[in-house]
């Protein structure tokens, strides 16, 4: 069996984790929500970084579900109140569900998505201090920080790259990070493990998000499954966009087509310096990683990795 | 000092907490409103539950604000995000967030301060154990299955008494129960003491929300800040509705102004008859009360329970 197949398995049990969320029959209008966004197939990396970090440090696919899917259902949580934000219709191809259901609905499934998340987390067994809650917490608030950067950033014509890095460490590293950090302390780890670990999620999250910047315009449109150009007519702050106001010194770009863009990408050089910036954090990544006790799980812990760097949408 | 004074006191100690919230300088967006609706003038009856609990069994003000201002949040949460979905313009006789900002403003402050919440309630001093964090997401999502099913009666033409009392149980008694819990927990509390003030705060939080069914028709307009008769406006399920249904056997109140609503009322005794069940309900909680153990701040308690049961607005 390849390490695609194996991974194939686990992504399948955290599925199947996912659906033993017990539904209260008499309030449909909360539950439907939640199992729709919870069954909409993913590629579930999160859960699957939590999973493979307990791994590698020795500990039990059945106790590491729990906090797999504790991450997996704060990441909902912030894909649904983001999609409201963001006034998006789809998500995985379907629609969103304040599109199927209502505003006010959507709400109360982030919400309760919430609320489930911390529930599987403190059933994880053989918890028992704070340091697991504390982690999440604080990782919860940092996405919402993360979110109000990114939309205060809209509205700001020029965003220096320290202050977009420091952002997008909170929109997208920080879950990353917690992921792998939650795995590493449920899987029974070191200190000095759970540390690679985290430094392992957070520069696969860097480099995933700023992998993301570069989709959004480089992006084959038929894999990407949404039109090429968003962020750019969101007047989303990428790193892209904050390198060329600093090499041009215009912040006019608005009015570009995607076309003209890339063509001012590649007369800047751009595309080339954003590329080795995303090829430094999955090195940082493998680096951290590489210091793990060698195990086969080490192993999956670069694939995955390596399948987010290579990912086309 | 009468006790009211000393009550007086505690609300202000209260207030400076939720002064005491760290704000990120960079992301306003994200802390001013949070801040709005934390300083909004509210009359803190769920910390002060929480301060005057602990304080009972005999726990330290020091210690006891933590867990009080973690429920006082928590409410702040379900209020911004319940303004959104009701449509309220008004909070506290000021704009609600998604008025005074824009909706995505109100998700995002909602989420926050959830965050920090539970922030608030980790950072408890002496907290070692889960138990405090259990009951608080229990609660939590207790809330959102009461505020989900408060959406679905709407929708159906009549409502079990039996339903309405689970609905405005995880709605109001919940959030009142856990507020008691945290206060005898974090104040060092026995089992038995904390199951008593468990239960002395079910009790008022159902006479609570039964007589804000009953302010909702027979208030005073000008001390309730709002018009009378909004519930019935909203199609929302009150247990009088419910009461009028049963006695009537029609469900077609709707037409009625809310004169008319009260002569109905009258003619069928109901007015009694429920002010009957809150009495009850604020019977069980002094009578729970009244067996823990005697000292000056059992006074306290009795006078918040008298407070609550005679309030106008």
């Amino acid at each position: 069996m390849t390490i695609h197949d194996r991974l194939d398995i686990y992504r399948q049990m955290i599925d199947q984790d996912l659906k033993t969320i017990p539904q209260v029959e008499k309030i449909p209008l909360f539950y439907e929500p939640i199992r729709y966004i919870n069954d909409l197939p993913g590629k579930r990396i999160r859960p699957l970084l939590t999973l493979i970090s307990g791994l590698a440090v020795g500990g039990a696919v059945s106790h590491l579900l729990y906090p797999a899917s504790a991450v997996e259902l704060l990441h909902n949580f912030s894909l649904v109140h983001d999609d409201i934000m963001d006034n998006d219709d789809l998500r995985r191809g379907e629609p969103t569900i304040h599109v199927k259901w209502d505003l006010g609905t959507a709400i109360l499934t982030g919400d309760g998505l919430l609320g489930l998340a911390y529930r599987k987390l403190l059933e994880t067994p053989g918890i028992h201090d704070l340091q697991m809650v504390r982690l999440f917490s604080n990782a919860m608030l940092e996405i919402c920080e993360g979110q109000a950067l990114d939309k205060t950033f809209e509205n700001i014509p020029v965003v220096s790259e320290e202050d977009y890095l420091n952002m997008i460490e909170k929109k997208t590293a920080t879950l990353m990070r917690l992921s792998c950090q939650l795995g590493g302390i449920a899987g029974g780890g070191q200190e000095e493990q759970i540390a690679l670990l985290a430094e392992f999620g957070y520069n696969v999250g860097m480099g995933f998000q700023i992998q993301d910047d570069l989709l959004d315009i480089y992006a084959d449109e038929d894999k990407l499954g949404k039109p090429v150009g968003s962020d750019l007519a969101m007047h989303k702050k990428t790193i892209i966009s904050i390198r060329l106001i600093e090499k041009t010194g215009q912040a006019e770009y608005d009015m570009l087509s995607v076309e003209q863009f890339k063509q001012l990408l590649a007369e800047n050089d751009i595309l080339q310096e954003i590329k080795s910036m995303v090829d430094n954090y999955f090195e940082a990544a493998v680096h951290a990683a590489n210091q793990l006790p060698e195990n086969e799980f080490l192993a999956f812990l670069l694939e995955i990795s390596a399948y987010i760097q290579n990912r086309e949408k």
